[in-house]
Order: structure tokens, then sequence, then C-alpha cells
């Protein structure tokens, strides 16, 4: 749909290791923790006093993109900021990332390099280290296997399961618009297949489509929260829908929730696209998934600290009750939240069905 | 060939979240660095004083491991030494691992606990935490992503481009069983394929086979070379067998080499195999891969620390002719080394064609 693809070589000219040469050759290192990155067995890293963050995050075509309209490059950025995601979720710096590859013969060693180019991009923007990997073919399509370190002070580390009743429930920025993006791309995509003489026609919707296609993980949340002197009672990042990931919180926090619809911060361009496909706004924030927004929850006695505060939107409070998980609808109904969220495993039984 | 599954639930059955609280339910810690294992959105661990080791790999279905020889707890078992090997190769103690599983629907959730058990076998044995993973869905196969942290002090870490001009090249066990095994298992693969009923000829192959299918890292070597108050000058581990490994260790080190044919490491099984297939033994050591033993150089002042220690063979040594790595014939002849072992991009034009 969107390919431009001017040189081709194949994979098998250059072999694994004349591979990973080409890929890795514009890598560069900027973290102070990272001693040694690229070329040995292993990478070798020093973080002293500050506690490390792992973690991990299979991408897989076909499951969780479509390459027929995610540009390459996109992806690879997308692919970093999913895990950097994780680690600004515990309220931590990430700092290294190595990457797994396997790709189909489908895909030519310039195809590999716009993936590498956006991932290099993203590691550009958020001062984080490439520091190993693995590239290898696979069977079918393209996989991509990233993880993530991170550090920080364990002062400053922000579990799921530390929210205490009566905590204010915080969310980082709007949620739904990935999805919206998403449900805009399949829409066109259909377009294409019937009559590929027809132009895609999003205009209008850059807002939405950026969700989608380059989202940004909040990294920045964290020097925010340093700012403010403020320590989340509890955090997740948002991957899989506000729904599932308030019902994690709730459930490692053995807590319940009362969230109020009318709180859930929703873009008008997502409104315009839900209701464009008859679908409620809050469903797409409720269920969507991608926004890699924040989701957590402060003490009442730090109300003062983001009241007011751009891009911060209470959405409720987290009860003692755990048994009950409730949305209060605008009519004030109190409606029982359930995870229909993003399922690897589910994926063709739930909304989205990439 | 030998699958053997009595009950089979449906990964959909599931879902991810249960899914993984069931895979994980068994899983326990036992390192001191870490802090926090699965649950969050990263797993939390502190390094204090040691240097942290990193490394990831990819096993894909088909190109890596072929399921109709392969035993599932096996290939778990596997899998966790082809990532501790790496740790090993760094003279560093592994600590943590991730594990990325993709499966198609083909699975069952019995299969996946059949995997984890050989995971969770191997961290036990080789006292290794699992602290974090992600699984989802593939459109084919199986796909495992595993990353590795290991530590140790700076002043302990061995690379791969610190040998001296001189120094001796060591090899911690025999080399090219594993090729051996694969070598038997791709026959009885054909053998049962043109007939079902006729069993596996496999008797009096137990070494070889154990090497393809169930190798073990050298973790041992690190505690080894501290009893002997050796460190190495440079180290690898042979993955992707040994002539394409002496040329890593001398590109990094920007040294050439001499090995010796009557000195490579070679267990009598493995000739036999070869022999039967005829193959010169010599060509499974160099190219045939999987052997997961260690390749070191020593400086030569250390001779005495590893003269006549058992399980540990001076092949050759360095020399400062970069351009010339060469392997000595019984004959007195010098060939060229080069390198023809596994490439997960080129498999199919090398001696493995899994």
């Amino acid at each position: 749909m969107f390919e431009n693809r001017q040189k081709r070589t194949e994979l098998s000219e250059l072999g694994e290791f004349r591979l990973i040469d080409r890929l890795t050759k514009s890598v560069a290192t900027r973290q102070k923790s990272t001693v040694l990155g690229i070329g040995d067995d292993a990478a070798i890293l020093n973080f002293k006093k500050n506690q490390v963050l792992l973690s991990t995050d299979l991408l897989i075509e076909g499951v969780h993109f479509d390459m027929s309209y995610m540009p390459l490059k996109h992806l690879g950025y997308k692919a970093i900021m999913v895990n950097l995601s994780d680690i600004a979720a515990m309220n931590a710096l990430p700092t290294q990332i190595t990457v797994g590859l396997a790709v189909s013969n489908r895909y030519s060693v310039e195809a590999l390099e716009e993936i590498y180019a956006g991932m290099l991009l993203a590691c550009e923007k958020y001062n984080v280290d490439l520091v190993g990997g693995d590239t290898t073919s696979s069977t079918s399509g393209l996989i991509i296997a990233i993880t993530v370190l991170g550090e920080a002070p364990q002062k400053n580390i922000v579990k799921r399961s530390t929210a205490k009743s009566g905590d204010l429930i915080v969310v980082s920025g709007d949620l739904g618009a990935a999805y919206a993006g998403l449900l805009l791309l399949k829409r066109e995509k259909e377009v294409f297949e019937k009559d590929p003489s027809i132009q895609p026609d999003l205009e209008g919707y850059t807002y939405v489509l950026e969700r989608q296609l380059r989202p940004e993980a909040r990294v920045d949340m964290v020097e925010r929260f340093a700012d403010l002197n403020l320590n989340p009672t509890s955090m997740i990042d948002i991957s899989d829908g506000l729904a599932s990931e308030i019902i994690h919180l709730c459930e490692e926090s053995t807590l319940g929730c009362q969230i109020y619809e009318e709180k859930i911060p929703i873009d008008p361009q997502t409104v315009t696209v839900a209701e464009t496909f008859n679908m409620h706004p809050v469903t797409c924030a409720l269920n969507g998934g991608e926004d890699y927004e924040l989701l957590f929850t402060v003490s009442q006695s730090d109300f003062e600290k983001i009241n007011g505060q751009a891009g911060f939107h209470i959405i409720g409070y987290m009860t003692d009750t755990v048994s009950s998980k409730n949305l209060i609808s605008t009519s004030g109904e109190a409606i029982p939240i359930t995870a229909q969220g993003w399922d690897g495993l589910k994926n063709k039984e739930t909304t989205r069905e990439t």
C-alpha cells in the first residue's frame, strides 16, 4: 500500500555476520552504563548503585502488525516504543535494548535497514543504546523480539501492586486514538484491496494515525514526576486498553476501583472516527489498546501536585472492595469493568482482528 | 516421531494472561540480584558492584530446530543452554532470563508446559531466575526468544578481542558430536517418513544424540578458571563450528592462528557417525556447530596451569600474521580456515539444512 523499494539486496547475498555488520555499523552508544555494546558474546553493562529494570516483548507480523499499512521505519520505531513504555511504567529510564529479528526471504536487506533506521531513531531520541541482538531467517514473515533494560534508584521504582484504597487514578494523556487510527487503516486497506487505483483517504486524521503508526513512550513522565516531587503509588502502561490495565492494577494491589466515564480523556478526532464506525468512543479507550500512556495512582494528599497540570487526567479512585471494579457511566449507572483488551493469543475473538 | 500428547487444551481456551499464569506458576527465584521477577511491567534487578552481561538469541522452528525429532522438554532445556553459553563465554555467571514465546494454534497448552518444564529444569540446574517474558500467537510454528543476563567482577570478564600473539588456543571439550547427532536424527526422520512403521535405530549413539538434543552450557568452566587461577586472554563459545569461532577470535583480536588437525578433540562416536556418512570427522568439528564448548586463549606462561588438566585441549596458537588462519593437517599441509559454519540466514547453502 505504501511501499516504495528502490534497490533490493537479497538476504542470502550477505549472510548473517555481514548483514549484522551492515545493520549495526551506525550504532552508537551513549549511556554511561554501557561498557561494551555489539560485537562479543554478550554486552557488558555497569549500573553501579541503581537497580536494573528488564522487560521483553515480541511483535509478530500478521498478529501485532500488518505490513500493508505499517511503514518499515515506523515499525522499527514503534517496536522500541512498546518496550520503552514498560520501563517508563516502572518510573525508570530506559538505557539499553537488544533486538532479535527473524525474517523470511520476502524481506530484502534494504527493508531491514529501514526497520533498523526507525529503531536507531528511537534510540537516539530516547538516549538508549542498542547493545546486542540476533538476526536469523524465519519460515514466514517478520518477527521482532526486543528486550529493554532501564535503571532507577530503588526508592523511585513504582510497581503495580502498591496502590492504596482511596488513591486517585490518573492517566497521562488521551486514550483510544491508536485504535481509531487502526480502524481507519484497516478500512483503507480493504478499499485498496478491492480497487488498487483508489488512493487512501486519510486526510484530517493525522493525530489518530500518528498514535497508531508512530506512538511515543511516556519516558518524559519520569522526569515530570521528579520535577513535581510526585511518587505514584502504583503504575502500569496502557498497551492493552484501559479496562485490562486498571484490572491489573486492582488485582495486583488487591483493591477495587471506580472510574468515571466522563473523566476518560478522549481526543475529538478519536470521537469522530469512533462515530464513523458506529462505536462508542469510550469503547476505543477501554478496549482499544496501544495507547502507551501511563495509568497510575497517587495518594489523595498529592492531589494539589497534579490538579490543573496539563496532561494529567484524574479518572477515578481505588476502593477496598476487591470484587468491585466499576465504570460509572454519564447517566450514573455502575457498569462492571471487564477486560476485552488486546490478547495476543485470542486476537481473533477480540475487537482487534489484525 | 517421538510425540506423545495425552491431553490437549487449546491456547484460545485460556487466553494470554491465564496462560502466562499457568506456565509461570512454578517459577521460583534464587538469585540475590533478583528483586522482583515475573508479574509487573519489568523485572527489578540489583547487581551492586558486579558488571552485567546481556545477550539474546532467537530460535525458530524449521530453521533452528525440527519438532519431528526434538522433544519439547529438550527444546526448552536447549534454548536456555544456547543463551547461558554466551554468558559463560564472557567468564561470567548467568543470573536471569526472559522468555518470549510465539506459537501457532498447532500447539496446545500442554505442549507449552513441556517446553517450560525443560526451561525451568535448566534454570534450576544452573541457578538462573526466569524473571519475565511475553507469550503470543504466531502465524506459523514456534518461535523462542530468550534474553539472558549474567554478572561478574569487572576484572574477570573475558572478551573476544584481547588475545595476544603466541597465546595457546584451547577447547573445553570434544567437538562435532552435536552435528553427528543431527545427521543421525535427520536420517531416521527420512526413514520414518518413508515408512512410519519402522522404529528409529539410534542405539549405541547416546552420546552424540545427547550432545544434539540436550547440550550443557560450560558454566562450570567459570568456576574451574577461578580454581586454577587462570584468566583466559580471550574467549568465545562454539555455537557455529570451530572454524567460524576461531575466525571471530582472530578478527576481533587482529591476529592469525595455527590449529593442528590432530589436536582437535573428537569423540570416537562422532568419528563412527561421520564415517557412516562419508564425512571427515574434522569437518564435523570445524563446520558442524552447536557444540557449546568454550574456545579460549591463554598466555604461554599459563601452560602449566592447564597442561594435563582433564577436558582442556590445546589445539594451536595465535600468530601475528593477521591474514593467515591455518589448519595444519595430519600430513603437515597448511589449509586456510574458512567459515562454513551454521548461518541462520544462509542455512540452505551450508552443511546444515534443518
